[in-house]
C-alpha cells in the first residue's frame, strides 16, 4: 500500500463532478419533493443504466452485463489475470424513494475509479464499478436478486416467477430488458459461472441519524444485521356489508387487524433495536360495501441478532394463527438473511483512508440490508456510509450534500488505491 | 283492480324464459363459482344493455335514457298521459358479485310487462321498466347514482370527479357511455327535468336468510335501514423500514389498526342489529419495506333506527382522532341516506298479490340499500323479496331459483296490474 497514491487518487475526486452527474441521474424518475421512483428494469431504469455507460465509455472502462442485468464497468489493472476489487451499488429506487440511496454508490465508484486515472495511479487489480439489479424489492420481491445470484444464495431463476402489481414476472422483464441490452458484451455471472472477486465495497448514505447526530463524516460499516419478510393472507369470505350479521361473517380485514396487533406485543422491544413494520396491505375485493374476502399484508422484520431473528421470526406463524377467529391465515416466508460481520481488512482500510483524509470515522453496523450483505459470502466485503440528513431515507426528502458525498469518494478512492494493489 | 286481470297476468308469466334471459346476462362478466363481475358504464355493462333493449324492442317496448344512463322501457298505457308506474333494479354487479343482484328486479320487470302483454292485460297507466345507473358503487362510489340523481336527492353533476382504481372519473366514462348510447332516445332526468312516476316496485333478493329459514316465497318489503359510508385518510410519514426507529415513526398503517380496533368498540352490538363493516383499504407507497405515509380506509355503517345511525356515525371522527398517536387523519362522510318506511299502498299492493297465488309472505325491513330508498322519496315505493340461498349475496355463489324467481314476477306482474290501473 502506497500512502502517497492514496492521497493523490483521492485529491483528483471532483466534487462538483460527482454532484452533477447524481443530480442527472436523479432526473429519470423524477418525482415532487425532489423525490426519484425509479423501479428495476423499466424504462426509466434502462435510461440510467445508458446515461453511466456513456460516463463510462467516455473514461474507456469497458461495460458488461450478466444474466441479472447485473452491469459492470471495467478498469483494468496492470495484472488483468488477478481477481478485480468491485465497488458499487444499485440504480433502482423506492416506489417513493429518494435521489442518493443506491445510486450516489455506483456514481462514487465511478468517480473514484476516474479519480485514479486521472491522478495516473496503476492498480496491480483490475478495478469493476457493479450497479446491481432489484436491490430495492419495491417493484419484484424480495430485493438484492442480483447480488444474490451473483453470489450463488440461490439460483438465478429463482424469482422468475416473482410479479409487479401490474401482474408482470421478473422473469420476463428481464428477458425483455437483456434484449434491449443485446448491444452489450456478456459475461459470466459472478461465482456461479466465474470467479470471486478480490473485494467488494460499497458506499452508501446511512439512512440512520447517527453520523449527522456526532457531527461524523465517514461509517465505517461494521455488519448488516438480519431481516426476514413474510407475506401473511388472511382468508376469510365476501358477504354483503349492509345485510350479513356480524356474528357470521368471515371478514378477513378484522382478522388482519388483530393478527397486526397480536404482532406488534410479539414483536415489541423497550429498547427499540428490533425493526418491525407491515407496510403493504392488499385486500380483495376491496370494495367498501363487501366484507373483505381475502386480506396479504407484508411483514419486514429485522434484529442484529441472530437468537433474536430466529425466535422472534419463528413464532409469526403461531402469533398469526392464534389471532384469526373466523378466517384462516397462511404466512409465508419470504426473504431470510443472517446478520452478517464484514471482514477486517476492508473495515481497516477505510478507516485508515477516512483517517489519512482528516475525516472524522464512526464505527456503526447498518439497520437497512445491502447488496453487500450477499457478497460478503464470497469475497471479504465493507461498506462506507456517508451522514443522512434526519437520517431520512426511502423519502424524497433524503438528502447528503455534496461535500459528504464527496467526501465519501475520497474515502473509496484510497480504498481502490489500496486493495487493487495488494 | 280485476282481481281476474291480476291473475291473467301472473298466469303468464314464463318461469324458463325469464331464467334463461337472467343466464344469458350473468354470461357477461362470468367469473369463477358461477359469479359475474359487471361493473357499471363498462363494456359488459353495455353489452348487457343491449341485450335488454334488444328484448323490449322485440315486445314492442320504446327504449329511452336519461342523462344519468338509467334506461327506460316503456310499455304504453291506455291513457297515455297519465304518471306511469316504474319497475325494476340495476344491471351492474359487485366485483365478485353474483348473478341475482340487481339484475333479477329487471329482467322480473321485463317478464311481468311480456305476460301483461301476453295476456292481454290493458293498464290505464303506461309501465315503465327501468335499470338505474351504479347501484352498487363497486366501480364508483357512492352507490345509487342514477336514482339519486332521478329523485333529485343530489344534482347530476355531483359525482363527476368520483374516480374509480384506474383514476377514471364518473363524470368522463358517463360521457363516453352516453356517447356511446347516442342512438337511444333521450328523456328528462326524473322530477328534476320531468315528473314523478305514480308508484315505483322494485323486486330483489332477500340477501339474508330469513325467507328461506322461514321456508316463505315473498318478502314484503316494510322499509330501508339507514347507511353512513365514510372515508378516513390516516397521513403518516413514509421511512426506511430497517433503519427508523418505531418510536420515531410516523406510521400510517399502525395507526389505521388502532383507529379500526377503536370503532369496532364504537360499534359494538350485543344484538348484532347494527352492520360496521371496514372493507377496503389503500395503502401508500404500499411496499413492504416502506413505513405507510398514508392510508385511506372505507367504512359502511347501516342501522334501521335514526338515532343510532346519527348518534355513532357523528362518535366516528371522534374514535378515530382518539385513536391516533403519530399520524393525523381527516374523516368525511361520503353518504348518508336515513332509514326509510315503504308506502302503505304498494306493501298492501305486495301481500294481496301474493297471497292470491298462494305464496307465503313475511313483512321485513331491508338490510341493504336499494334504489328505491330513493324513489320512496318521490313517490310511492315498496319492495319484492324472493329467498336467497343461505342468506349469502355480492358473492358468487348467490343463489336463488327459478321457481322463486318465477313467483316474485308473478306477484310483480299481478301488482302492476293492479297499480297501473289506479
Amino acid at each position: 500500500m502506497d500512502a502517497t497514491d492514496q492521497a493523490r487518487a483521492a485529491a483528483a475526486v471532483d466534487e462538483a463532478r460527482q454532484w452533477d452527474r447524481l443530480m442527472r441521474m436523479a432526473a429519470l424518475g423524477a418525482i415532487p419533493g425532489d423525490g426519484v421512483n425509479r423501479a428495476c428494469l423499466t424504462d426509466l431504469d434502462r435510461h440510467a443504466r445508458r446515461l453511466l455507460i456513456g460516463w463510462a465509455q467516455d473514461l474507456g472502462l469497458s461495460v458488461s452485463v450478466d444474466r441479472l442485468a447485473n452491469l459492470f464497468l471495467r478498469h483494468e489493472g496492470t495484472e488483468p489475470g488477478l481477481a478485480p476489487v468491485l465497488a458499487g451499488s444499485h440504480m433502482d429506487s423506492q416506489p417513493n424513494g429518494g435521489r442518493f440511496d443506491g445510486i450516489w454508490g455506483v456514481l462514487a465508484a465511478l468517480e473514484a475509479v476516474q479519480a485514479l486515472r486521472q491522478a495516473g495511479v496503476a492498480t496491480r487489480r483490475p478495478i469493476e464499478v457493479v450497479a446491481w439489479t432489484n436491490e430495492e424489492g419495491g417493484r419484484f420481491a424480495p430485493g438484492c436478486m442480483g447480488s444474490m445470484a451473483y453470489a450463488g444464495y440461490a439460483p438465478p431463476e429463482t424469482w422468475d416467477a416473482s410479479t409487479d402489481t401490474e401482474g408482470l414476472t421478473f422473469g420476463a422483464e428481464l428477458a425483455k430488458h437483456l434484449a434491449l441490452e443485446a448491444d452489450i458484451p456478456r459475461r459470466p455471472l459472478g461465482v456461479v459461472e466465474g470467479e470471486a472477486p478480490f473485494a467488494y465495497v460499497e458506499p452508501h448514505i446511512e439512512q440512520g441519524p447517527r453520523l449527522e447526530a456526532e457531527d461524523l463524516e465517514i461509517g465505517v460499516v461494521t455488519g448488516i444485521q438480519g431481516s426476514r419478510w413474510f407475506t401473511v393472507e388472511v382468508n376469510g369470505k365476501s358477504d354483503h356489508a349492509g345485510t350479513a350479521p356480524l356474528r357470521l361473517r368471515k371478514d378477513a380485514v378484522q382478522d388482519a387487524v388483530r393478527a397486526i396487533t397480536a404482532l406488534n406485543a410479539l414483536m415489541h422491544d423497550p429498547e427499540d433495536v428490533l425493526r418491525f413494520t407491515v407496510a403493504r396491505i392488499e385486500v380483495s375485493p376491496n370494495s367498501s360495501n363487501s366484507v373483505a374476502e381475502r386480506v396479504r399484508f407484508s411483514i419486514d422484520f429485522r434484529h442484529p441478532d441472530r437468537t433474536v431473528l430466529a425466535e422472534r421470526g419463528d413464532a409469526i406463524e403461531r402469533v398469526v394463527q392464534g389471532a384469526m377467529t373466523t378466517c384462516t391465515a397462511v404466512v409465508t416466508e419470504r426473504f431470510n438473511a443472517a446478520p452478517i460481520t464484514f471482514d477486517r481488512m476492508v473495515r481497516d482500510s477505510i478507516e485508515k483512508a477516512a483517517r489519512a483524509e482528516g475525516l472524522g470515522t464512526l464505527r456503526l453496523p447498518s439497520g437497512a440490508f445491502h447488496d453487500a450483505q450477499f457478497l460478503s459470502r464470497i469475497c471479504p466485503s465493507g461498506m462506507i456510509f456517508v451522514p443522512s440528513r434526519n437520517g431520512v431515507s426511502h423519502h424524497p426528502s433524503e438528502y447528503t450534500g455534496p461535500a459528504h458525498l464527496a467526501a465519501g469518494a475520497r474515502v473509496l478512492a484510497a480504498v481502490l488505491a489500496d486493495l487493487a494493489n495488494r
